[in-house]
């Protein structure tokens, strides 16, 4: 038996491997229908949180976060969304820069570092 | 003795790092001649192999893959090589973004983490 | 007690988090008066020092670096910096990459993995 969990596992990538109490996500990009930021960001830290759930971890468990936005100006934006989802007392290190993404009509890519509970 | 092993370590950087059996390479650029996508992708990977196999691990025990590409729409083009290399069974998560890189002839730059054997 | 420590929790983010002995820094920018990408470079590392020790850690401690330029020009003046800074045979793994920062008077970002002592 591996040492290496993997979630959803497609020939190109996985969602998130775990190894020795580590949760590793992929970049989460948006999957619904919203174009501004706020949806976007709202529907990226869903798949975050569906994610560590699967992988026996929470928002109040994450190490790191890179946040990278197709226009820095939506930053804005972005925290706002943000500031109401992040646990409180647990705050996450962030970076956030701009960054073209795979999909012209993504605004939004984190990728999220956290520890099993 | 340290309980940090360093690969290749220069005056500026390391090659990569080993630290409580976590292998964390530096960004992989082509070091060839090739100028396409594809050449250029097949040269990081095969640097990815070599320094996996020299920290005591391999392509099936990536834990993640951040890919900078300096041209977004390369990352067909990059997937084509990635797809006929990642270990099936094992793809780890991965996310990739448009950025520019350092000397302009390259279109590619990976960071791998990974996990030793 | 928790095994996640962080420091210097605001609402929106903190400067760190330490788990299982690996420290993880927030994204570092200049704080300071510094205009050039020199003086950005040595307000960001002396952040980077400060908040290693914060948690246990230092310069020769580190695992990998991260950094954004803004101006992927400023890499051989971040360099000079930089290479006077790295502490002799520990140089981390780094990747080097050009992304616009949050804020437009900002040249550099840094984000450090580095193990505790």
């Amino acid at each position: 038996m591996s040492d290496i969990t993997r979630l959803c596992v497609a020939h190109r990538y996985s969602e998130a491997s775990i190894h020795n109490g580590v949760v590793y996500l992929g970049g989460m990009v948006p999957e619904g229908d919203a174009t501004d930021i706020q949806g976007q960001t709202a529907d990226v830290l869903a798949q975050v949180d569906a994610h560590l759930a699967a992988c026996g971890s929470d928002k109040s468990r994450i190490l790191r976060v890179q946040v990278f936005l197709a226009h820095i100006a939506d930053i804005a934006g972005m925290n706002e969304v943000w500031d109401a989802w992040v646990a409180p007392g647990h705050a996450p290190p962030r970076a956030t820069v701009q960054a073209a993404l795979a999909d012209p009509a993504w605004r939004i890519e984190m990728v999220v570092t956290a520890a099993q509970r």
